[in-house]
């Protein structure tokens, strides 16, 4: 049993903050504007007045927050958990946010004779309740096998994948292929649909072979299905090709298709879509060749 | 047991009209510059002086030949098939060609009182030589019922799409998928792994989560092993993405990631990679980023 702190319990972090508790763990949450979760209060959860009171009276701080300005916020502002912290804590970054700040946080943190691992998730909100994210984690392999039955609580495919900042680069990566495939499926089913094929059965005959893919059988049915409800809505997956976007420029990459994407996004945003499922991104390509998967076929 | 005409005796259609041979058909076959391969003459396969004398012998002519030009040369040139056929006959292309050239094909040879299925296959010599191919098929149900025992003999996924020109859309279709997620998950590699990262360890978290895919899997490990013999050739994918672009010209469709991923096998042609493996499309990526995955990380 550990004393484990939680910072941010929006969609994701309440949920896999309530397996924590539910697993046996203390667990040590802050009062911010809004009050914590009701169901972790009445499941024993601490409350604490500040972050920096979190860091002081729990071993292990986890962070589950938008981006990386309110990590560094919640780590290194007034108040902070940098301020709670004393030798030998391990603080947890579950957000998805920039691998190369990430690098730089790390050291922060270790300067202060502490742990850290970087350890994006993805699988959603589904994935948060059930337990049953994806964890990708960056640090040393010690402190992770320290943390690994705190994530053995929310996850099942768990990755030591290297050091600090490799999670968060293969969470990038991550999104960088789902869109990516997203728009790939969109392209091919746009085409086929106004070449005046059916797209439900060209998905079909796809699926045995290397087209295959989880994107074209989850979002390619949704796009037929025109089901556009999140799931993962577009804005968030905006906020990770920037990150992508951004870190390619810093190190020197080029990523064309992820550029094309990320304005594709933007297209749908032009149409009131920032709320709409990923898998919507289709619709942009259909505003482009005048034509709706849906319609009847053309030919 | 059907009469079955094999035009096409390539890489290919070799190893298709030797498994029909050996489900106990009557195989007719045309000697042209070459000689018809040994293999089937030994298994009794009959020789024709022409692709007429084919069609006049055979009930169904299948052809295999590497794109439109061929296809009509094959049919409608002098001493083709056309002037062989008889009512009642089917004609099966089973080559990847143009989705709309192949609906003005069928009908003409509808118009000789004569059945046609556009018929082409993924899964490439491994696949033609293992007889497990994927058949995406358009023509009419009947005519598919008919001639798919043959289908069988050949291929394992075997869907019938739709209406004549529909199996070549379909085969566009995964064309471009495969190609867009090939570079999906190149720009992803090579982003990791400029950013410091293992990419076998990235592509390894990201295998059970939603960037989940058969070429993140098999393609993936290629970039990662820097094994790009064929496999498939980058020529043959580039004619593939042509007929993709050529019809979303015609039919009025914006393939935005097929035109860039067109490009960047230009680029690997530029290289001398016209016979790499499609996986090698990660080198134009490699060449942008000047990095390449196999290289020791540079954080």
């Amino acid at each position: 049993m550990s004393k484990v702190g939680f910072i941010g319990l929006g969609i994701m972090g309440a949920p896999m903050a309530g397996h924590l508790i539910d697993g046996g763990h203390e667990l040590f949450v802050v009062q911010h504007r809004s009050a914590p979760p009701q169901d972790l209060l009445d499941k024993g959860a601490v409350v604490c007045a500040s972050n920096r009171e979190v860091a002081e009276r729990a071993d292990v701080i986890i962070t589950m927050v938008p981006d990386t300005p309110q990590v560094e916020a919640v780590l290194f502002g007034s108040d902070g958990v940098a301020e709670g912290l004393s030798p030998a804590k391990t603080v947890v970054d579950m957000s998805s946010i920039a691998p190369i700040e990430t690098k730089r946080i790390a050291a922060r943190i270790n300067d202060l004779r502490c742990s850290y691992l970087d350890a994006p998730v993805s699988g959603g909100e589904v994935g948060a309740k059930a337990a049953s994210l994806t964890i990708m984690v960056g640090g040393p392999e010690a402190v992770f096998e320290q943390v690994r039955p705190l994530f053995e609580l929310m996850g099942k495919n768990i990755t030591l994948v290297g050091g600090n900042g490799d999670g968060q680069t293969c969470k990038v990566a991550n999104q960088i292929i789902v869109a990516l495939t997203i728009e790939a499926v969109g392209e091919a089913l746009v085409f086929a649909a106004k070449a005046g094929a059916d797209p439900a059965r060209v998905r079909q005959a796809l699926m045995g072979g290397f087209a295959s893919s989880r994107i074209l059988e989850v979002h390619g049915q949704r796009m037929i299905d025109r089901s556009f409800d999140p799931g993962f809505r577009i804005a968030l997956h905006q906020k990770d090709l920037n990150l992508a976007l951004q870190g390619a420029r810093s190190i020197g990459v080029s990523l064309p298709n992820t550029a094309t994407c990320q304005e594709l996004f933007n297209a749908c945003t032009a149409h009131g879509g920032d709320g709409w499922d990923h898998s919507a991104m289709v619709r942009a390509l259909e505003v482009l060749a005048d034509h709706e998967i849906g319609q009847p076929p053309a030919g």
